[in-house]
């Protein structure tokens, strides 16, 4: 998906949402756990009451990675099932993968044509040849970690004058477009998304840390937007475990419309 | 396996060698093509003749991962193989994972208990919160990124004051002891061994780079080797790669060999 038709889907869905779909099988509710395939069936089931208030989908490689074989499993159809079934979402592998020349084109190759994913997550530590392999996939995209949302984050990102985050998303630009580039900019650090839209004023951010994390959306917008929104902003557990009852879907859809509602009015707002 | 058992390892071997087992299905021989499981017969076929000269195995997971659920198939059978039949191999998962909290816990619950690994390498970006959740697992090891052997090594790795990768050493050694915690650093660079040494005296290091990226074995072994050895040093196409018809793996085993000649002669000038 290019970056005009997925501001399409944002106006078109007045959201800018990403459901990070992180399925735990001990989180899940009981009853799904006695069905064939328990993380497939619940991930369906949130796609279908929150698709309409989302434009975006991640799920994280790690939860599906930790069962082996029936996870990978798992995770494809996942990807089959969205990619047939709702065409116009933005799919996200959050695979945080950071490896060099012909292992990290081994990853694209996994991650961008055995499954079809629109977008990979990428850590920066090794440098221009662990992003570039990702590139010149048309229309896919390459997600660089930038200044995650963690408290570890202070550990290196801000090393550096200017600080580590900053010369990642300046150098990352000299290797690619805003068309095949994003970066993952944390919510708890929405203040600084001022001085990420310094340096990035075009690309898209990806935007963890709402929610649970207690990030404010608000300021999210308010520092964060651009003329083409610029935003996809992650909620996981706020949407995927508000409920572990039988009605756990139709909670989801309702905490991924409320957050489409506030959504719809920052847009207004901001953009 | 713990540090003492894998320094006894490399006395009974004379041999500090880590095979490299990137098996890319473009690069093996044909005749084995059309076998069922090719990937593993390539790799069991490979272990079978370097196991007297390698302490450890380092399967890369994109190599795996590329070929979606048939790969994940064939590392679970190459490495429960290595398990059973050489018990006393230590098995990296070379995936540079890098996530936090509850993610990077799923990984570690997928490299160390859904897959028998000793080691996953790891990436520093995002900080403490993205490596201690692999620690605690009882002569299990986290082997993370510091000064990598790749060109793009330079864009970030000396950012700051000390430089980054001195910052990752030193702040990894306050979050877990040289018993669970090793380095990763290229031997392109191995008169920085000798800084890497001044900090972290007691890690072992993981040394790539040596043989087809240019990096010298003797000086690795100069600068690096601390009084257990305190090196694993990683040969992948130079072994793997050195034949390709069907004399493949005796030719990998003859590289294999040559290096531990060379590696028993360094351990008696430098340990």
């Amino acid at each position: 998906m290019n970056r005009d038709k997925l501001f399409e889907q944002i106006k078109i869905k007045h959201s800018f949402l990403c459901v990070g779909l992180d399925a735990d099988i001990n989180k899940i509710p009981t009853h799904l756990k006695e069905l064939e395939d328990p993380l497939f069936e619940f991930n369906k089931q949130i796609v279908d009451e929150t698709n309409k208030y989302a434009v975006a989908y991640k799920p994280n490689m790690a939860f599906y990675e930790s069962y082996g074989l029936s996870g990978w499993n798992s995770l494809k159809k996942i990807v089959n099932y969205i990619k047939t079934t709702y065409p116009n979402m933005f799919l996200i592998a959050d695979a945080k993968r950071g490896d060099i020349g012909n292992t990290a084109k081994m990853y694209a190759k996994a991650f961008f044509e055995e499954m079809d994913f629109d977008a990979i997550t990428v850590a920066p530590y090794m440098g221009e040849d662990s992003v570039t392999p990702f590139l010149g996939y048309k229309d896919k995209w390459v997600i660089l970690l930038a200044l995650t949302s963690n408290k570890g984050a202070d550990d290196f990102q801000f090393i550096g004058n200017p600080p580590l985050y900053q010369q990642v998303l300046q150098k990352a630009q000299s290797w690619a477009s805003p068309d095949e580039l994003m970066f993952v900019v944390g919510a708890t650090r929405a203040s600084m998304l001022q001085d990420v839209r310094k340096t990035s004023p075009d690309n898209f951010l990806l935007v963890p840390g709402v929610g649970a994390q207690g990030g404010s959306l608000e300021e999210v917008a308010k520092f964060g937007m651009n003329n083409k929104c610029g935003l996809l902003v992650n909620s996981s557990r706020g949407i995927i475990y508000a409920d572990s009852t039988d009605k756990f879907a139709i909670v989801a859809g309702e905490k991924a419309r409320e957050l489409r509602d506030e959504m719809d009015v920052l847009l207004s707002k901001y953009m």
